[in-house]
């Protein structure tokens, strides 16, 4: 693959992602590449590199390289969804399920992007959308999940939930997680969820400290609506969270839709990229208790 | 739907199920159909009925109608999938997951069937083959789950476990379930494996007591090939079961095959039927702890 | 037993629990009992009873009869284990852990409690303390569960647990709860905590949501000192919530103290009492999958 | 502590185990113990010892080392708790809850264990005994757990389970793991069961697969007498193994009962031991998802 324009996009105030970005700049320079440098960071660089927003980068880039964890890629990912580029992440010293370029091997493994011995994969995206008196609120996008959860601790929640209008169940818990397959290693594994292989079009949707003891993770088809309707008998208000990231405040009443959005998430990896590889390495799966 | 051959299939020596098959024979001959009743329990009506075997009845009928528990739906469904035939389930007392057809309400709900007032789903079947110095020895299928367990208690076993040729894992543990849809709501579930709905193209895999604390249930897609190594360090052989039904042992040094098989079961249900009020009703979700 | 003065609590507002009520006024005033009423109820009883506080009921009652859910005996219960007085439940509908009289059956079961066909037991209690820079900011008990939890949906949190001193590990986590055997039935149980019974002189730790995915509840003896250290680095303030009831901010570099208080409640049960079928009543364990 | 005579135990055939002992031997001998050593081993030292079986060793010995990982300190210690005699344990490479002394540091600390700044404990054992027809058949001890399994894979097992002849639930499920704080960071682990500190004087019961979803791990006294009656319904014999070592076969109709031994293990430690380290270690609670 030859990409003309690169972006770069880092954790600001951090060494070691600072020193990784400083040798892609480099290697890029070599390979004659315009390189455009996100602004929070632009200016700790020297070298001559253009800053840029994500959105530019989204724009005038092919290519968007993130040195961090899987937190920071998830923040500059939401934003290069909305356009045509790949994305790859530099993890900045702990192997990330979304950032597994080991910074020890940059210039290796940039050369196999470079000559399109890569692995390309597409990551669809979850949109949720608020509506109260059946009118639209308020809409973000999620490349993890999306969780609805009390506001308050220790105060109860109930919700229905519908899969594309069929009636599921009347829940009393803490609250829901709708899971991505890249968010299905995250926060909802921490919860008790399945793992979705990333090729999987499918959701999980799991469900918090239920007060029902036989519930359990379902999995649904990707392309289904999820809606999330908050009784009026909640006493306080409830929150939607995007990612950990964006929090919405619901009402009482509100009701949450939750789909595909139309545009996804292209991650590149180099060749020697395997989902189960970094699995298996996150997970310590070769550890064995006896 | 017009059915001109139906077959019955029943629990033998079982008296709530012998009253809805006579239900039926005088419900189908109403409607001049030709109704053949498997072998085992045709003797015992005194209507004017023709014996047949599974395989007969899957040759010859267009309908199959099982009178009993899951159990006998999945016993009766491994062979009837080898046929074009719909086959719908009347439960003889609880409500099963694919006996759906309340027995109080079989006039009714075999008047929507006949009506074309339904709903027709297909599903899949796996099937699992074990074979020994890469030579076939062995092939079955199975409609809920194939379960790879030691076959003494207490031994530990130890495998490799394949995705479409990438290694997964390495696993101590007591086995490895590996669900359809279907039997998800089964072994499976009892196992802390997600519920994934009828329509979804995946498969669980569900490690039994793993060693490894941080094991998760995983989801791939179903016409993944899942291969089963197991290690020639395991001390006794291991057995193989499809559906909790046959059972094959497997030596060290063997490995197994599991993929989608060419047939599938196509199940007609009432059109009022819904999935999910099956699980609630199943589940018990109704109930909460406080 | 003979108790000469008898304290009523109840659901204020609550048809039933009011109907419940009036029986017992009745009954007791038969027995020649004096009945303190609690004042937020006490005016919707024409009866000549005596409204008095949570807390005169304490001091001068040997009774308390509390008629409503577990949420009403759990309010009332953490005042009047300050006194000496036994305590005894009413459900208004659905059996409770704690409150076991079937409102059906007030009669009878009153008769065998005041002719000491009676089962009592003493539940032990928790205090949480809270200390900044070393001292004491607060303190309050709980009878079912101290729970530590993150104040905003999505946050992080790390603490450290010590036990008698002695560290137990530093977890992320959404939280832990810190459950008695009486409250091992409540929230501890929707987060995956196991069932100790009420006689059991331990505590169990159960982490919520860790992002170690081999962090498992740990059960430890009721007499250990718990200690948990909010570490410097959360970037917003955590919470500490007694039985959902009381909740307490706690700010990064505080720590809690968790211990047995000295007082403890004592609940009285009909002869027929039995625990084990509250659980499988309150449970489902009847329920088969298949 | 002044020990006279030690008893080595160790893993035979086991090269690092070898040279382990020969270690201990020469230590042993330079502070003018005498020393036993298993007979299985004995011969393939060149050193003055005295050949003695694991009776003797407990008959004669003050202390017994064991070398290897738990399942040989598991096999050792149901014969050496018959005896009065300190037992301690040389992990052969990985880090075992039993046996904690590392042989990179035998020297140091084997002189805190002579130097008594040891720490020492009593784990308590059980006893299972099947009665058929009301006579007792059979009795073994068990350190870890005792397990109630079925003997063919696949078929379901039904049983009752009572806690002091209270009855607690009527189980359809593939087993019930009844575990002591030593067994419940092994195979009751796995399954789900929660960790009891080494000091709780209590057992957990793991229900294993049940078919009813509210099942959960429960913790009572460990001077509780558990019973479990095999229904007669049954179709095939179970299994009770003890360890997974011995295996007893069980058939419908007969009844276990599962009561604490009135023997114990006594485990010394090295001064600077402390459970907590051993249990972040062995479960890896150092590694964070995200």
């Amino acid at each position: 693959m030859r990409y003309a324009t690169v972006g770069l996009i880092g954790k600001p105030s951090h060494k070691d992602a600072h020193v990784s970005i400083e040798l892609l700049i480099k290697l890029l320079k070599q390979r004659s590449c315009e390189v455009l440098v996100e602004s929070r960071i632009a200016e700790t660089f020297n070298s001559d590199v253009t800053p840029a927003t994500l959105r530019e980068i989204g724009e005038k880039a092919e290519l968007a390289i993130v040195v961090g964890g899987d937190g920071n890629m998830l923040g500059a990912a939401r934003v290069l969804a909305e356009h045509t580029i790949d994305v790859v992440g530099v993890n900045r010293g702990n192997l990330g399920f979304l950032t597994d370029i080991n910074p020890e091997d940059i210039e290796r493994q940039l050369g196999h992007i470079f000559d399109n011995k890569l692995y390309r994969e597409k990551r669809f995206i979850l949109e949720a959308q608020v509506y109260k008196d059946n009118k639209l609120q308020d809409s973000h996008t999620a490349i993890n999940e999306v969780v609805l959860h009390h506001s308050k601790v220790a105060h109860m929640m109930e919700f229905e939930l519908y899969v594309d209008d069929d009636f599921v169940f009347s829940q009393r818990s803490d609250g829901l997680i709708i899971a991505t397959p890249t968010g299905s290693t995250a926060y909802s594994l921490s919860g008790g969820g399945p793992i979705l292989v990333p090729q999987l079009d499918a959701l999980t949707l799991v469900p918090m400290f239920p007060h029902t003891l036989s519930n359990r993770p379902v999995v649904v088809d990707a392309n289904s609506e999820i809606t999330l309707k908050i009784s009026k008998q909640n006493s306080d208000s409830v929150q939607i969270s995007c990612d950990s990231h964006v929090v919405i405040a619901v009402e009482p009443g509100d009701y949450i839709k939750i789909r595909k959005n139309k545009n996804h998430l292209t991650l590149v990896h180099p060749q020697d990229y395997n989902y189960f590889n970094v699995l298996r390495t996150k997970l310590n799966w070769g550890s064995k208790l006896y």
